[in-house]
This record gives C-alpha cells, structure tokens and sequence, in this order.
C-alpha cells in the first residue's frame, strides 16, 4: 500500500533525499591524461616550484639591469657577450659587469643577470659586443623561481572538476596521476507491461523504451555511468528482483515507473522493500513529474520516475543529476547554459506548482523569443523540438507574453 | 624563411583557413545508445507515426463523448462497462453507444471510443455499470495517431548534435543506429628543445609539456579524437617527419611551437613542405597568441599554436575547436556559457588587436564581479586560477573598471 505523504516543491524534496545518504566518494587513481571532466577526490599540492628556474619572457640578452641604465640610442650602454643559455639546458656562462649572454624565449637565465633587453632594443656591434639603446628595469623581462605556482601552494580542492588547463597545471608540475571520484554506476529498469526494447517492433498497445536512453544520456553528460537493467513489466516480484539485481551492481537506482497509477503504486511497493528507509518522498509538486518518487534504499539513492518520457527527463534532470554529481563529491553541479529571451504566448500554471515548459528560441528584429513547444506532456519530440526549458516559479499563476523570461538551455 | 603576411584579426583568419579546406565529413554507422554527443552525417526522417495507436492520457473509461455530454453530480451519464483495454495489447473490446471500457495512462484506446473519462470524475455503480458526473469533449485525455510525430516528417538536419532526448526521440522510432561524423583525428606535436614529457624530472632549464594536454582536452571536448604525438626538438628534420606521420594519420594536425622566434619560422617552414598551399596566415591580432599559424596541407588544417601555455589554450579556443567541429559538419559550434559581470580593475588594451584576459569570478552584495587574474601570458596557473575569458574587443583601448563585461565560462 502507498504510504499517505505529502508532497513537497522540488527545492524541499531534493535535501530530504541527500540528507539520507551515506555519500562515501568511492575513488580511483587514474593517469591525468585521462582526468577530464573528472572530479579530483583529493585537494593536490604543488610539490614544486614552477617555473623551477628562472626564465625569460623574450628573445634578447640576459644583462644585469643597472649596466643599462640611462642607455638611449644616441648614447647606448656597451656591453660584451659571454655566450648564450641555450634552450633545454643550464647555461655554461655567468654575467658579469657591462657582460650579456644571448637567451631565448622560456630559456634559463644565467646567473649574474637580472633583467633581459629585447633583441629588437639592441644592436650587434661585432661577434663579441652589442649595444643597449634602452633601459631595463631588474626583473624585465624574466619570470621567477615560484611566479606560476609556489611549492606547497594548494593547487586544487577536492571536488574541482578537471577542466583542460587544469590537466596542464597538474601535468607540468610533474603530478601524471590523479585520484578522482569513480563513475558513479548508476542501474536503470524500465518498466511497464506495454514497455518493448527499441529494437522490437512494437504490436497494437505497445511502445518503444524511450527513458532509458534518455536518462542514460543524462548520467552519462553527469559523470556517471549508466547502467541498463533491460525492461520489466508491471509484476511485483519481476520488478523487486530486478531492481535488487540492479541495485547491487550500482551506486544508484533509477526505475521508470510504468505509467498508470498502479504501476506506480507498485514502483513504491518495491523501493520499499529493497532496503532501509525506503520511500522518503510520494509527489514532487512539478508539472510535469508530480508522481515523482525519491528514496534511499540501505544508503543508495533510489529513484522512481514517471513513465512517461517527458516527465521522466524533468525529474531525472531536477533529482537524479544532482546527486550523480553529489556522489562524485561535488555539491554545486555545473550549470547549464542559459539565456534571457522574451516569452512569445502566455504560459497559464498553478500557484504552489513549480511548472518545466519546453521551448523554441527564435531570433526576432535583434531580440531572443522563447515559443512553448505545446504538446500534452507525454510526448518526446515536444523535448526533441525544444531548445531548452522555462521554469515557472512555485508561487505565480502563470507567465505573460512578452515577459522578459530566462531559459536553460539543454 | 618566413613568408611576409599580413597579420589579420581572429574573425579575418578563420575564414581564410575553412575556405581553403576540403570538408568531406567522414562518417561512420554506430548505435543509437552510443551517440549521445555525436553529430548526425545525415537526416532523419519518421520511418512511421507516433503514436502508432491512439493512447490514453489517464487511468479511466473510454467513452463515446457525445454519450456524456451535459452529464453533472446530479443527472450523471449511465454507461455500461464492457471489459478493459490491458496495457500491452490491442483492446478486444468495441465501445458502443451508452457503453465503457476501462483504459490505463498510455494503453491503447478502443474502437469506438473518442475520449477518456478520468476515474475521479465517475462513480461505479456497480460491476458491471458506471455514472460519469462530468461531460468530456470528443478528444479529451487521448493522444492520437501521430500527434508527437507524423510518418515521413524531418526530425533531424545533418550537423545536429544529439541530445539525450534526441536519442530517446531516435529510439522511440525504432532507429537504433544513427549514421553520424568519425570524430576527427586530431595529431598534436609539441616542439622545444626545453620540453620533456610530463613523467620526466626535468633538469635545469628544462620544462614539462603542457600544450599537448590542454589541447587534446579542448579537441576532446569538441568532439575529436587527440591523438598526441610526443616531444620533438627545434630541429627541421626531425620536425618536418614527425608533422608529417601524424598528418598522415589524423584529420588534422597541431603543432605547439617552440617558444622562441627561430622555433616558431621552423614551425611555418615545416608547415609549407607539408602540403598545398601551406601557411595560410602567419601571425593574428590576438594577445596573447600573435605568432599563430594556420595553414591547409593537401586539403588537412594545420595549426601552429605559440609555444607558452596560455597562449596556446587561446589560439586553440579560437581557431582548432570551431575547426574540430567543422570537420564533423557543424557550422555553428555550441557556445560556451556566459556571464554578465562588472568588471572589477581596468583592463588595458590596443585597437587593432583582441585582447583575451583571464577572470575570476566572485559575488559581492548580490552582483557578479569578474577580477583579471593577472600574470604573465606564460603562467599556465592564471588560466588554472581563472574562471573564463574576457574578450577586449578589436577596437577598444580597454574596458573599465565597474563597466559590465561579458566573460566566458571555461
């Protein structure tokens, strides 16, 4: 039997299912390489100094800066070369007094000097001696010891999703393996006796699995790794064994519900039976998605999803992402692309009701409108056609035509 | 020896490097499940209606409607039940007049039947007989043949990148393979005497290789397949083969050149005896990123990004990822996300030149403030630090402090 609870606004139903969660980050070491989009399980440290010599920022002369001060063109500072700090190794020579040696961009500086000239500043008097026709200042010209990043510097906290620069920092201080937070497995079942795999040809009444593609697709753009349990019709202990079996193999557990009310009632039944405490939440006040069920099953979060394939996005998109990423250690997801558009029609809902309306953008005279895809709720191509989503806020009754309005994209 | 070219703007040089490209978009038939991401070669077209049957929208009766028409609490219509249409099958009923079958959200409508009647708006009488206490209209609660979508309808254009719905649209249709765009090959070389590998402890004036990380992650993210080449030296030969081994391997090919002058001329000598017609453009105004090479060999794009970092992450942005997309036939990239924010210092620039300058963002007293991270263009940690990209535009000096900028999320 249903257990009587009250439904809760989505912003209220999401805390009641992560504060029953024992979210322990399994982790792995994996080569950085292959750390993209990952999330780092450990905050990382400089163990070095970067740049770990000091460096210079042009082609020129490493000089020692005060020998060129006053230089100008009609009275140009003379100095004698001593050599050149080649690329890729310690230079051989040291500057001193009214001395340069030749350096090239990223090369090391010799020591003695502390300031480079650019070569565009100076001439070539002959192969031993060159002339300054400009002052430089001590540290023109030159990157330090520790500028990019000093040893011990915090580089990283736990829970940083690794972004292409990211992998670069860690790579040139030597740091070619990173701990991160395993994929999360999260197993999908769909269910529902009219339910038949894509690649069947469905007979009179029946319909292709729809949801379990798409909220694959979702895990998988969170970092998690979608685990597909096949489909299940609506018979309890069909539906317990498979969702057990799922469940044992994952972190999570999404079931599509089937899509009439007993099929539903039956998802509960189940969540209810595979581990402590259960259901937490019966009805997500959101449309589409009302018979949204969220539970926690002995410390794995448990999802029950409408059947249909619209609301089945909408939840898994307001539940489910989130907490992939929570379980990979990350508390604030990364956002989706938004835009501000103007609303082209009115859009009527229900005060207390948080509303999800599919919408197409179009540019019109130099200004961004957002059309409702309309289409009753259970169809995918209103999301197929759609651009992305117009949340209408719990308390207003609706959005006017016309109204500045913003939109997540998909 | 370097050829005298003009230095164009970012907006002038992309163009003149597609023009000269011979886009063929290679293309491979995988499974729908597996396409998530990937970008449709070809279109497609509704092998057959969705629904395939007309559907319910909710538990309840199906109904001849003009049988409940003015039907209230008080003077209910009186229908008789002659079975129920099971879920997964082609009902074995016909509703006739003054008669009702019992449907299911998402089961198949009987013949005869024009609408549904909620189970909340009838009372049963008994088993055999129902009261409906409301009228519905001819229509109401049924989704009909067709409506998501028509048999021979266009769902998808070539270039479109699919969605996790898009999938699910695919499926719901039965197209359990797609025929989409080979994620281009992209070949990376990075150049420099000083540069080692990453798992390498360098010695004095030796540096690890950052560029082939942070490229192949941008070429990852768009799409492409990195396919690193290793370290080569400032050496014409042994440049020259290792550009060309990978060009032959790959779609396209980045060189991340040496940092100083001489190094980079390498890079567009070698550029010009890899292929027809070779440099296309050799220097742009971007800072950082000026000593940019673009280039056509034989139909491939090849890239000569600066050696130093920041730069090399900049020029990749602008030039190889819109690229990286072209050669899978998308024209208009996906964008990156972007905020509005003020600006918290002054930024100086040139007219004439694109200026991109790394921020961090923060939010003080309800308004986003983006604060250059500043450092010298070398310093692979102010892109690490930063949160996006500001773009100074061309022919600006500067932005100002407190003006609201535009800044591009990484």
């Amino acid at each position: 039997m249903p257990e009587m609870m009250q439904v809760l606004t989505p912003a209220d139903a999401l805390p009641v299912l992560l504060d029953h969660l024992s979210v322990r980050v399994r982790t792995e070491a994996i080569s950085t390489a292959d750390a993209l989009d990952r999330v780092l399980a450990e905050s990382q440290v400089a163990p070095s100094s970067l740049p770990a010599f000091p460096r210079s920022t042009m082609d020129g002369y490493a000089v020692y800066a005060a020998d060129t001060f006053g230089a100008t063109e009609s009275l140009p500072a003379y100095l004698s070369l001593v050599g050149e700090s080649p690329m890729g190794r310690a230079p051989q020579v040291t500057v001193g007094p009214a001395q340069a040696a030749v350096v090239y961009t990223g090369g090391m500086i010799p020591p003695g000097a502390d300031a480079v000239v650019m070569i565009e500043r100076t001439q070539k008097l002959d192969a031993g001696n060159i002339e300054v026709l400009r002052p430089v200042a001590p540290g023109e010209n030159i990157i330090n010891v520790g500028e990019d990043v000093k040893a011990g510097e915090t580089l990283f906290a736990p829970g940083h999703i690794l972004r292409p620069q990211d992998l670069g920092g860690l790579m040139a201080l030597g740091l070619t393996r990173v701990t991160v937070a395993s994929r999360p497995r999260v197993a999908i079942v769909s269910t529902g006796d009219e339910v038949v795999s894509p690649e069947a040809e469905p007979a009179p009444g029946q319909v292709r699995d729809v949801n379990t593609c798409t909220v694959a697709g979702l895990v998988a753009r969170s970092g998690g790794l979608p685990l597909p349990q096949g489909i299940v019709g609506d018979d309890f202990d069909e539906l317990l064994s498979a969702a057990r079996t799922g469940l044992n193999a994952a972190d999570a557990l999404v079931i599509s519900a089937g899509s009439s009310v007993s099929a539903r009632d039956l998802t509960a039944d189940v969540v209810n039976r595979l581990g402590q405490p259960g259901v937490l939440v019966h009805g997500v006040s959101v449309k589409p998605g009302k018979p949204t069920i969220l539970g926690v099953c002995d410390g794995k979060p448990v999802f029950g999803l409408p059947g249909n394939p619209v609301s089945a996005m909408v939840v898994a998109e307001l539940f489910v992402v989130p907490v992939v990423w929570r379980l990979q250690g990350v508390v604030s997801p990364p956002e989706r692309r938004r835009v501000t558009a103007r609303l082209a029609h009115n859009i009527a809902s229900v005060p207390g009701r948080e509303d999800y309306v599919s919408v197409k953008l179009a540019e019109r005279e130099g200004q961004l409108w957002a059309a409702p895809v309309f289409g009753k709720s259970n169809l995918i191509y209103t999301l197929v056609k759609a651009d992305g989503l117009l949340r209408v806020p719990l308390d207003l009754n609706g959005l006017h035509e016309g109204e500045l309005v913003e939109v997540q994209l998909f």
